[in-house]
């Protein structure tokens, strides 16, 4: 085995997509060796297709291939609405929800001082922007229930408001299955809080 | 985004790797498009030379870029001398243990009637034409320490045997740092029955 050859440098590349260790990625390059060469090609082709085809929505800041994305240009959607998440793939939970015919808007992150990440950093001028021309009535803050998914909420909260936009945030409590004896204690006295009537 | 674009076709791929599910191949594909172009190339290539490039070495069946390898054609191993391994990988992980300075010969699997693996799709047909040949002393069968792994080794054992080559085995016993206490009751038998001297 030459230790600078294809399969090192296969190796080497595997290992450096996020979570893949030195094993995993030898693995991974064994893995490829050993099938026909349809499969190594079909994978470098949809990488190379997906990064030079993919592009942000003028519109929502999604990723898509075509611009505007499906959503914003699909006509049925509710064009008063826009939830407002962090990343793509939250775009992708949402839809596989059913529970939103909005549009949405993507902001590619959350404040965090931590990690340096302003709100320059992320798609909201974008977002005021869609605010102030196209009658929207509701924005719903869907960032992750964490520290910086809230910071955000708060920031944006603070920054739409003026405008006479209603701004909702996604509700907390309980997931749906779940059992009392092993929600940690935050989530229970979110969902205390948050309780609403019956009957 | 679209279900059937560069994305959706990109997460796929992804998901096709043994041990990616679904949701790793998605994180792995929003990484991809998140690093610059040349992150998707790099892989990309990687992926395309490797496959290409690599054959199986006509000397000791691993996988090389260069026939023969370059432990086959280093002039300083030790040509007496054969470990028998299943799997490239092995050969790497017997090379960075520094223990061995002679040749190998990689069978590519198993025999496992559970998966349908006979001797016929192993490479024992290229060991024994390297044996008839080759002048070795001895043959030390690497395989792992399992079911499939000890059913190849017997079985080459009594195939090698008749020709006058040494045949040996890999010793079990206690890993190095192990405790007794978490050591399973399979090894600690080994381990008893191959004690050794001391002093």
């Amino acid at each position: 085995m030459n230790g600078a050859g294809p399969i090192a440098r296969l190796v080497d590349q595997f290992a450096r997509l996020p979570g893949i260790g030195p094993k995993t990625a030898q693995r991974l390059a064994f893995h490829i060796l050993n099938e026909p060469p349809e499969t190594a090609r079909s994978l470098a082709r949809a990488l190379v297709e997906a990064r030079e085809k993919v592009r942000r929505c003028s519109g929502c800041c999604d990723l898509t291939d075509g611009d505007p994305c499906a959503i914003c240009r699909d006509p049925r959607r509710n064009r008063e609405v826009i939830c407002v998440v962090e990343q793509p793939r939250d775009v992708m939970a949402v839809e596989k929800s059913r529970g939103f015919r909005g549009l949405y808007h993507v902001l590619h992150g959350a404040i965090s001082p931590m990690s340096g990440v302003g709100p320059g950093e992320l798609t909201i001028r974008e977002l005021m922007e869609r605010l102030a021309k196209d009658g929207v009535r509701e924005v719903i803050l869907a960032t992750n229930p964490n520290v910086e998914g809230d910071a955000t909420a708060l920031y944006l909260a603070r920054l739409i408001k003026p405008s006479g936009i209603r701004v909702t945030r996604l509700a907390h409590g309980l997931p749906v299955g779940a059992s009392l004896e092993y929600a940690d204690e935050m989530t229970l006295s979110k969902a205390l809080e948050g309780r609403q009537d019956l009957g």
